[in-house]
């Protein structure tokens, strides 16, 4: 059977350029090229072998990350790969590890913080790994509210050095990664205090371990926070605790880019603008939708092929039974998640320009468009996340039992994802974040000041209040101007009436307490609308390829109709549509998933996954799901022997009605 | 601080009786005093610890869990426990195991399905555990469709045996609990063939092992299909892949109660009605729903007390923080998961009664509500279990960073419940059957044969399709009458528009297959009707203690306006009610969250769950969660040393720039 594509049938069906599409979802041709090469590199490699994540022991799993990330550094150095090359190394090697907060926490936190002379002190150590740091911010009692850390950096002006204390258990370092084990230093945030002044949080460059022995220094307490979701996935990672009692460091570990603490203990800000922290929050929450769209599509790609490969009911006298993909039940709960994939794709290419264009503009000192472009990013995070974590349970759940297996893939790919709706902003806080925004843009309407960006629409404030959609038969829902006034107006509504609501309120902090979880719901509206603007945008460009600018309309499609019925309650009660128009959209929803039938497999093809990525047995590429899924079974360490161990203590007493004999 | 209740404060604030509301949970005086009892038996009980679960490997945990099974037993046979105390013994010591496949399959399918002469012989083998016996059903290829099992018997006239085949890969038995390393012998699902006819899926008693030495019978290949979801969970499991080479079993082994062979090879149905086999369906259907009311209320007692410990944001001048439970923004996702939980407490307590009914009407012949019935149960199983799933899931998410952490014990709940969504048949594929029903119950409406039951209250269609509900303020909302209303109408509306959409289909299969999407909405809707009739039911019986009725009464109305609120756009599209009457509804709930909040933690108290069966440390009955988080990090076996194994293998020599020596 070896070399049979068992989806073959499926591929031949696409009605588009797989080829061409792959590079779409790449985002261009180079990248298609290096993700093939480096992706392919990996795979081929035995060392980065993961099929064996689940079975492993806490300590075992955790020492093989280790190996793995030290070989990879090691190729890495070998092959004389450049920066981007490693960083698809160390993203294809697939397994959360120290050097992840190492060149994603502890490098970018030097460089947009450190002044010149730390960045020339400290950026060569680490990018040679002579140092690794991780980044300690969150504390036992202090997640979402970073002002209200505990940690103390007190200033001493006597020795011109910083003491950094723990003053409660609550005020202990946890859940850093690379922490617990590895890392030799860190990024600390803490409480600057100088000359009984309490200056708020700041950054501090603090070793935590010698680089002789790896001892933790004195006054250091460190370690592993403990098991977390799931087999294999985040306990690879060595996330820690940690405890300071009256660590002292030199004045000049305090990350300086921003404020000072002069020798005498004063302290002064420099004139670089504070909201250049704000800029790297828009970098980061960027990554992380963009890494939506892969988690999500990784899935998607697993339940799609698994789909097409399992049959069950619909044989007629004992003949072939049905392709599952061929029910609408679950073409209806699939392919909104294949065409979601799709949607944050393009939203997170679109917020990699949003980036580049808030960094020129700020280098320019123009910060007029900061607070729309961190609106923006703080609710797509919360959206894709959010939509991303559920999407994988779904895909899993959409493989029945089986899906339940880790040789699934699905199991380890939602432990490990999970954490992204909570990491860099807890999602129904971000949410919170989004709708003040909101609500700030609706009370200046009237004055004359045009909301920017993502927010412009709302400057047709009077048209979208009062218009009525004009869809009058199914396929006028496939018209993007149908589709996006819709959502524009469903938004500004939702945002109009919660500012209405507000307004009654004497205490506006109250009001918005009282009315939170409303307003969240208007966030997410106008995060959706984003979303289907930037897939709608992205069609207006010119698009290479055989059918594949129409594969992607439908998608488009999919993701807003989906969208749409699954909220009609808020287009109906806003009056933007009639139950009759969201009936005709349901019909058309209908229409496209047929459409879609046919290429789904090709769909997922397209993002160019290896079976080593995708780690998952149902989503094989070859679809040989059966044989696999036996084999694997006999890899599990119960299986060594025939009769477990066990038997002999605990069974075999049960058995023989000797339970007064056995030790138990 | 040992011994200091951290939640003292919160448990005075609670207006009702708290002892009381035990009662109304555990379901009489008899059933709290008996499961505060064992709880608290196996709670005291060293040897029931679980805490170390999710540091085990796989062979260990297997291990642990066979000693613990043997030791339960042992403990149920030194203490005389009735058959009562012995499964709720088992219930609390909270672990998947062998033995709830023997107790809860093997024993009934005997029972069920055996002649009276199979029941004697095998009965008292299986009371006593001389053989332990699993159920196997599923294959690898097939689930859900038990029709199409592959698994051949076929009968030898020759030698008056069975002969039992794997044809198939697919054909392997696959997922049986119990099956891989531990089960005797198994009740065996395949296609009966005698004299060259296939008569269908029927079951069979099979030997597996030897009783000497536990090794697998000749012809029987039998082992344990690998890792699944999560650390701990239902890894403590054997499920199992069984395939058979022409095993021969004597006639008299399969189970004849409902059809036999003869001697001579002729297949024959007794007079026994096979409806049989649907009360059996209704009875595990009945205990899923209870276990998901059980499942549910652990995630939200541990959600709720963690979030009156847990303090984020609005502190004035470095005050005492905001508990994380007075925002409205937790109280909206929170609330009305305990209402949840309560509303699925109370259904599952009604079905238990509908089971007894329908069990009485079946010895009386009466097949008459058993369509309806057996629809109810199925639609129940997938509202529940669905919802439960995602509420747990939600839970963990409202405890922030630290749900993630095993010790929160909510990712083991979340993957020990899961498969609930897919076992004892697919949650969508069960809405499809409770949609086939009340599409068969709206074609009858008008040929005078009126629905019974649940679907009673179709038989006023004509009302039900015209009525405008009358709520004119908030508090119109908290009328029963009003929101059946409004729950009768919607759901009747919405199965009578798929009806005539059905209509319009020539061939009804067809229609059937392309609306299923839309079908599967109607049972939804259906089935949360009988969620909160049910609710509203149980409020009319007498229910003494302070306070309890009003709590209840708030809980009842927060779960029919959530998913009121949640589904609105089914209420608004059918005309039931309208935009302004669903914003009246918002703000009842909003209004009905603040009167719960005082009450919350003592209504979780209600469920009177220890520490142990928690098995979390956010969820601690005294709150004093910090310092034991701090502990309990301190436990993982990465922490048995300071520096970790791997470091000078690994880290060194990253460190220390010598990755050519390094053996990786």
């Amino acid at each position: 059977m070896a070399g049979v594509d068992h989806l073959a049938t499926e591929r031949s069906k696409a009605r588009f350029d797989v080829e061409e599409m792959k590079v779409v979802w790449a985002g261009s041709r180079h990248t298609l090229e290096l993700s093939d090469r480096i992706s392919r590199l990996v795979a081929s490699d035995p060392a980065f072998r993961k099929d064996n994540r689940a079975m492993l022991s806490r300590k075992d799993l955790f020492k093989n990350t280790l190996r793995k990330a030290t070989y990879a550094w090691k190729r890495i150095i070998e092959l004389r790969l450049s920066e981007e090359e490693a960083s698809k190394l160390r993203f294809y090697v697939d397994e959360p590890a120290f050097t992840d907060l190492h060149w994603g926490m502890f490098v970018p936190a030097i460089k947009g913080q450190g002044t010149e002379e730390q960045q020339q002190k400290w950026l060569p150590l680490a990018y040679k790994m002579q140092i690794i740091g991780c980044y300690a911010q969150t504390e036992l009692g202090h997640g979402s509210n970073v002002q209200g850390l505990e940690t103390t950096a007190t200033f001493d002006p006597q020795t011109d050095e910083f003491i950094i204390h723990s003053p409660t258990l609550t005020s202990s370092k946890w859940w850093p990664g690379g922490l617990g084990k590895v890392s030799t230093h860190a990024i600390v945030y803490g409480r600057l205090i100088t000359a009984g002044q309490d200056y708020g949080v700041h950054g501090f460059i603090v070793q935590l371990r010698s680089l002789d022995d790896h001892l933790p220094l004195p006054g250091i307490t460190v370690g592993d926070i403990g098991m977390k979701f799931g087999s294999g996935a985040y306990n690879t990672m060595d996330n820690g605790v940690l405890r300071f009692d009256h660590v002292r460091i030199p004045r000049d570990q305090m990350l300086m880019r921003v404020s000072q603490v002069t020798r005498e203990g004063k302290f002064v800000q420099s004139n670089v603008p504070r909201q250049l922290v704000y800029g790297t929050m828009v970098y980061v929450r960027q990554t992380i939708v963009a890494d939506a769209s892969c988690a999500l599509s990784r899935a998607v790609c697993i339940a799609t092929r698994y789909s097409a490969v399992r049959r069950q009911f619909g044989s007629q006298n004992g003949g072939v039974e049905t392709q599952v993909i061929d029910y609408k039940t679950q073409q209806s709960r699939l392919f909104p998640l294949l065409a979601s994939a799709y949607a944050f794709r393009f939203v997170g290419e679109w917020l990699k320009w949003l980036y580049t264009d808030v960094t020129q503009r700020l280098q320019a000192n123009d910060f007029s468009t900061l607070p729309e472009a961190h609106a923006c990013t703080a609710g797509l995070k919360s959206l894709t996340t959010t939509a991303t974590a559920d999407g994988i349970e779904e895909c899993r759940k959409l493989c029945g039992g089986h899906g339940y297996l880790c040789s699934s893939g699905l199991p380890e790919l939602f432990a490990v994802y999970v954490p992204a709706c909570t990491y860099e902003g807890d999602n129904i806080v971000l949410l919170l974040q989004v709708a003040r925004f909101l609500m700030k843009t609706v009370s200046q309407l009237g004055s004359g000041k045009q909301p920017v960006g993502t927010t412009a629409y709302m400057g047709r404030v009077e048209h979208l209040m009062q218009c009525r959609s004009t869809v009058q038969k199914a396929d006028d829902w496939l018209k993007p101007s149908v589709i996006l006034e819709a959502f524009e107006a469903r938004s500004t509504r939702m945002s109009v009436a919660r500012a209405q609501n507000l307004a009654k309120f004497a205490n506006p902090e109250e009001g918005f307490l009282e009315l939170s979880a409303d307003l969240v719901e208007a966030a997410v509206a106008h995060c959706q609308l984003i979303v289907v603007s930037k897939f709608i945008e992205k069609l207006q460009q010119d698009i290479p390829g055989k059918g594949v600018k129409e594969q992607l309309e439908n998608l488009c499609n999919i993701y807003a109709l989906f969208i749409l019925h699954k909220h009609v309650g808020d287009f109906l009660s806003t009056g933007c549509i009639t139950p009759k128009q969201a009936s005709l959209a349901n019909d058309q929803l209908r229409s496209l998933y047929s459409q879609v039938r046919p290429n789904a497999i090709a769909l997922v093809d397209a993002f160019n996954y290896t079976d080593h990525y995708l780690g998952s047995v149902l989503g094989r590429y070859d679809g040989n799901v059966y044989p696999k899924l036996y084999e694997e079974a006999w890899k599990d360490p119960l299986n060594d022997s025939v009769v477990p161990d066990g038997y002999g203590e605990y069974i075999r007493p049960l058995l023989k009605q000797q339970l007064h004999n056995a030790r138990l």
